[in-house]
């Protein structure tokens, strides 16, 4: 799916499912910082005005949805606590700038593009076998997760393309995505499925 | 206006409007780090769900507001080019920063907010000058800079009302505005004129 190399373990779900509160708290979190990092890409791609301007508007997504999160751990009187560290994230992102072998600008800024479109790529995956897992319990939050897998899935493919378009050069964009892909595999292979959405 | 102690000096409005095109180039920054300040301010505040919620929707305007600088900057064939320093904000957040004797969580995120006060405050100010300054030559633009004007009175006053929520101690928060109203005037007293929103 999208490029995935391996599916997330049935274990997550089944923590997940059964950790609703937890998973949403989590996923304010998740929101918040998928916009910063939007913001903080668009930053660096402003020599490229089509890129930056889709990274705000993706960032202006995101932080729609951070508003509905809350409106959910609201609705539930949850209070939210402060993040935990996002360790599928974060080790994504150092043995991707570890495998790295162009230390351009344009490199990192790719290499952060297609990190992105992986972690929107798992979102997806994850927000759809979680949308199935509570679909008779809690009817309006599988809705909501089924409207976020297909504005994830319309993420990764922004994320991808945007990458395209600072490379212009597609087959070696391509050939990144997929070393990306297997490093994000051997990420996932190590999570514990703790209920977070990157558990 | 707005409990700004001085006004901006004649000549940077004399600058400012006869180099419009470097002034909107800054603008687009300036719109950039407003939203990611408020956004980074946000994640801060997730104890304080209303303020929380409040910093995103202001982060959500800057962006719109960024873009439609972009759409100008387009419309004039300029591309952006990477930021200067903002001497202006960073200088007002230093000398609060040293100014400062509670060294709460809550004491910090109070000045940050009372410093974005007087930020949008001057912003305001300044738009209001350059509208007036380009009403003849560049009607559109004036008629933008109006906007903006009156947007940026009302963020000054989401961010003196954050300050109080969290503080809940109003003539302690209105005392603080006027010592950093007060180092707000002694770092424009200071400023060269050169033609950017805070030059």
């Amino acid at each position: 799916m999208l490029g995935l190399e391996v599916d997330t373990d049935p274990r997550w779900v089944e923590a997940a499912s059964t950790h609703v509160d937890r998973v949403l708290m989590d996923h304010a979190h998740c929101e918040m910082k998928a916009a910063s990092n939007a913001l903080s890409l668009s930053a660096r791609c402003l020599a490229h005005p089509r890129v930056a301007r889709a990274l705000v508007e993706l960032a202006e997504e995101e932080l729609r949805h951070f508003r509905r999160v809350l409106d959910e751990l609201e609705r539930r009187g949850i209070a939210l606590e402060p993040p935990e560290e996002d360790w599928y994230a974060a080790e994504l992102r150092r043995r991707v700038a570890r495998s790295r072998r162009g230390l351009s600008t344009d490199d990192v800024v790719i290499d952060r593009l297609l990190v992105g479109a992986l972690i929107e790529a798992r979102s997806c995956e994850r927000f759809k076998l979680l949308a199935a897992a509570v679909s008779e319990r809690e009817p309006t939050l599988a809705a909501f997760y089924d409207e976020l897998f297909v504005d994830e899935a319309r993420h990764h493919r922004t994320f991808f393309d945007l990458a395209l378009e600072i490379a212009r050069d597609a087959p070696r964009v391509r050939a990144r995505l997929v070393e990306v892909s297997a490093i994000e595999a051997s990420v996932v292979r190590e999570l514990g499925g703790a209920p977070t959405i990157h558990g």
